[in-house]
């Protein structure tokens, strides 16, 4: 197979198809979005079969159970995946909104326009709902997508792709407006992320070492979503119940998830208030603290925690704990070992918390609440692609506006320039 | 000297004094933006003095015209650059703007805050002036600026920096905040391009070489400005007086500018009636056209376009001329040749209007208007630091917003995710 030529080819399809998608009605994609919900769920049984096959390969390669699990797809799944398709539905449609028009001194009238980006590379990992829902998200905002999945859910995502093209069609919309990639061969992905004529942007999905590989490969503009080093600071002036529900909160509710705390920086002054009793409440969840050397004075039987603590996302029941001085050396701590994905401050303090928020460089910011709030959901703006912790373009969690661009739209009436 | 070590330090001090700009308060930054045009104005002598080396030196290089224009300084051009600076202090300051700041079903409210960037690298070529504008779009927005002007202005910049800075600290805002690359080495560019550590976005302005060049090296995100290949696409509904009009001024107002008309596009049916008239008018402005053959049909003196007229950036008095059979032939005329700046049509159709509004994929889309109009100051956006032709981030004219994001701030009171 000559991989350059066929990831061309996706790249004119695609390319193709986004211009059809760009003027689509935002019937014809909703329509066409309820089709496949209801094709994928005509054909569950089918799935279920299909994704059996991916998981005895995989299980066969001895993969890990943490990626078979991401593998697997149950009922359950594909409901929730079928029902994630009628949720981007049921949302409003970005495009075509004209904004700010207004007459200047000149007599024209100058607007911004919203549009479709065009083509977007999706490139993840194991999960195959993945495959659903950026494709719904990208048809919603009237992008073409080419999807590149993990070689282990290659024919689960091939069916999916199948029961999406069905759908395009049924809505007369093109089949070629979601394409999976049909290659395992690495150099695919390569090809995809320098095509710069036909693709717009690129959105890696999984480790950072998949992120940094194809950031330092790429040619076409990429969305990055870093892992999340997340920071709940506890200040001096914060209320104590607060600050204890909010760092369990952040901590315990999941584990593997981005935007969970991974270090904990408490104010000297209320250290000795608070840490015997999160100590306790951790302990109760079976979750293993580690502590710089003046916590560890109040935890003695906490482990230190080593320099590369403060840089680890842990994504399990292991938090790393700090004292520190002022809020001064909180946002300090934060900025060099943050990801910018997520911080949050508890403080009673209304300086503090407003020095907090427009001093902290990442993604999301936020004053007595869980860090765990940082979703796109939570944050109303319906499902998300991912949490983009650029600061280019979109940061934070990347809904259907994300996938958009403006541009200027201006109306004369003959003007032209004196 | 270690080209390596010595962008590194200028990295390392940019993000240092990013930090503190990016909390300086409104009435600091503009103090600084105001002392800076007076200490060019107090210098204006001896910048002229100083320009003429950079002048003498080019000349014995034998450097073209153009160029030597571009690098000239006189006193109209030192004064215009101070008031430029003035221009930008009476800006509105974007920075900690909070929008859409909303309540949401769990209780916590969600905005969003606009924030600098960080550091911005500029790298440019002859115009000494760009230094001063630049660097007062990015204070204003709160960016500390890393500049990397032509080697043959290097004198102009390097004593444009020293008024800089001395307006800065006049402020007392970091003199660091911007500075200038004092080596004419190129591998000073291509280490700037690729510190992803202490750089956030690059601006290339200049020919398609150098920004092309910089694309394929730079590890940081780029805002690209590339070529103006704009088309006016005169329909056969167009009202005749509108549409000579436009034309004339897209292509005549002036010549070298990216936002000027390089082909026109001419419905069938209404060329016979408006082609002879724009000819003569063309003629009278010294304007050459190079037309397709079915113009030359109607102006049998013109000489016949070739493939590569099509995609041509003329920045001259001359014209490509088409003749096209339907509006859907003029869009797809565009998006095979256009560079994605500005398009516009003349109609008198609103359905025609609509839908070239809606299919043109470019940064400007005008109905009615001259292309002329594609620029900062006209859509109300102050100075502007180029025109992106990306569709990521920011489109067309940027101006200080464009040099900004935006993170989610969140304020909760005490809440967790449940």
């Amino acid at each position: 197979m000559d991989v350059r030529k066929y990831i061309s080819e996706l790249g004119q399809q695609a390319l193709n198809a986004s211009r059809v998608l760009s003027q689509a009605s935002t019937n014809a994609k909703n329509t066409a979005l309820l089709a496949i919900a209801d094709v994928i769920i005509e054909n569950k049984n089918s799935l279920l079969e299909i994704n059996n096959k991916d998981l005895v390969a995989s299980k066969k390669l001895g993969l890990d159970a943490a990626l078979l699990d991401r593998l697997e797809l149950n009922e359950d799944r594909i409901v929730a995946m079928a029902q994630g398709l009628r949720e981007i539905a049921a949302l409003a449609d970005p495009i075509g909104e004209i904004s700010n028009l207004a007459f200047r001194p000149s007599g024209i009238q100058v607007g911004k326009m919203r549009v479709p980006l065009g083509v977007i590379g999706i490139i993840y990992e194991s999960r195959p709902n993945v495959t659903a829902d950026a494709a719904g998200l990208c048809l919603k905002s009237g992008n073409a997508t080419i999807l590149r999945g993990g070689s282990e859910a290659i024919h689960s995502n091939q069916a999916i792709e199948g029961y999406i093209q069905a759908g395009l069609e049924k809505a007369g919309l093109p089949a070629s407006s979601v394409q999976v990639v049909k290659t395992t061969d690495r150099a695919a992905v390569m090809e995809l992320v320098r095509m710069k004529e036909y693709v717009d942007v690129i959105v890696p999905r999984g480790g950072r070492g998949l992120i940094e590989n194809i950031s330092n490969e790429a040619r076409v503009p990429i969305i990055k979503h870093l892992e999340g080093i997340c920071h709940v600071y506890i200040d001096d002036k914060a209320d104590k119940q607060k600050a204890i529900d909010i760092a369990i909160n952040s901590k315990t509710h999941r584990y593997g998830v981005c935007n969970a705390m991974e270090t904990l920086l408490v104010a000297k002054d209320i250290a000795q208030q608070i840490l015997p009793e999160l100590y306790q409440r951790y302990n109760e969840k079976g979750v293993e603290l580690r502590g710089c050397d003046r916590s560890r004075d109040i935890l003695a039987n906490i482990k230190p925690a080593t320099a590369e603590d403060w840089d680890t996302e842990y994504l399990a029941p292991i938090l790393s704990v700090k004292i520190i001085d002022s809020l001064t050396d909180a946002i300090a701590h934060i900025h060099r070992h943050s990801s910018g994905h997520t911080e949050s401050i508890v403080t009673e303090d209304i300086s503090r918390a407003r020095k907090f928020i427009s001093e902290v460089d990442s993604s999301s910011v936020l004053i007595n609440a869980s860090t765990r709030f940082a979703d796109g959901f939570e944050y109303g703006l319906g499902a998300e692609i991912g949490t983009s912790t650029d600061k280019l373009h979109v940061r934070g969690p990347v809904g259907v506006e994300g996938l958009t661009s403006q541009k200027f739209v201006v109306f004369g009436d003959g003007h032209i320039r004196g």
